[in-house]
């Protein structure tokens, strides 16, 4: 089961309705299980879409596998912490951007950690941490049939962690999976969603990136 | 007259060559004189190429329009410094990324500033600074035909300089030019560079960016 913390939000909704598609088992949590329901009933499901179940943030976390987050950065800190026991063991994919919105202008917040996928590894030292998805339009994935244009850079310190997100990463028609290093990197990766943010209102447009010049056959181990 | 600050590098060689093979007449500056002539000399001239030229950094900064930065960041503000007199009522093209190398890991140098660019900003309170270039392999500059596939994302405070960069820049084959708003979102810009070089390590690459879902057509003025 793939389960998202944070899961009423457009990202998650996105990422869930596109792995389910695919046949994935997905689990939309929320502080609230009414709104989670709401949320998972939203989606549209074809025959040989895997089952979208829904609950509490708490049961998300216990019943999950793999664990996103996708909550605000104001309640990230909080909202790993509080569900800590459930996380241990498991793979946290953190797709938190830490930005704010002010006047139209996107602004950075300075992380103490030095990101928030570093953030939630020093909050769940006993969970592996990746960070992937930061640059998808969550405007995109909800629209079944839209191929999406993107690379997506994923940054742990587990290879094999790296490797599995990856694969779940192209299970998403378009996207590529780019191995970004340790997860110290990630903060080059989140920051630059604000650029993407910038370029969105310059041009009016739903950007994203592509990596060029990389082979992916290539990637030393 | 387009100069190059810090010209005997290979991505100022680079530019250097690309550009004065579509009819720009370059100059290549060093603190050298002499080392500025070789590097001038190593580049191959069609019969359509602009002409370049060579002198030491402040003769470079003296006869250039539009003066690109290219040193190592150990050297930027310092050879900023000393050139100022040249650069005032000039574009400078700011090319550098704050970085370090060791025992082959790629560390990114916190900038007071905010950023390489910020910094030539503050330095040069009567220059117009815009930043670009950060993520084009000058190896693949420096191979004439080979076609550069990638964006390049320009920062600057000035909406008329960043046009005249992105079209400096479409000059050369397969870049696009990306308006990436005010100079301070360049910090995100130069820190990508940073998760390119991570990737070249894993892939053995050249790796460069492409901004997808953007139509440049679109450009709100």
């Amino acid at each position: 089961m793939i389960g998202f913390i944070g899961g009423s939000g457009p990202e998650a909704r996105g990422l869930a309705l596109r792995l389910s598609l695919q046949g994935e088992s997905v689990m939309l949590g929320s502080r609230s299980a009414q709104r989670a329901q709401l949320a998972a009933n939203s989606l549209p499901q074809h025959a040989t879409s895997g089952s979208i179940a829904w609950g509490t943030n708490e049961e998300t976390a216990a019943e999950s596998d793999i664990v996103f987050i996708s909550v605000p950065f104001s309640g990230h800190a909080s909202c790993i912490t509080s569900l800590r026991k459930y996380l241990s063991n498991k793979i946290i994919v953190d797709v938190v951007v830490p930005i704010s919105f002010s006047k139209g202008h996107v602004s950075v917040i300075t992380v103490a950690e030095g990101s928030a996928a570093m953030q939630a590894q020093t909050l769940l030292p006993e969970s592996t941490v990746v960070s992937a998805f930061h640059s998808i339009s969550a405007n995109d994935l909800l629209v079944p049939n839209k191929i999406i244009d993107s690379d997506v850079v994923v940054c742990s310190d587990n290879p094999s962690a790296t490797s599995q997100i990856i694969g779940i990463s192209e299970k998403i028609s378009g996207i590529r999976g780019i191995d970004g290093g340790p997860l110290e990197n990630s903060r080059y990766v989140e920051h630059f969603t604000a650029i993407l943010l910038n370029i969105n209102k310059i041009y009016a447009a739903h950007s994203s990136i592509r990596i060029t010049g990389v082979n992916t056959e290539s990637r030393l181990e």
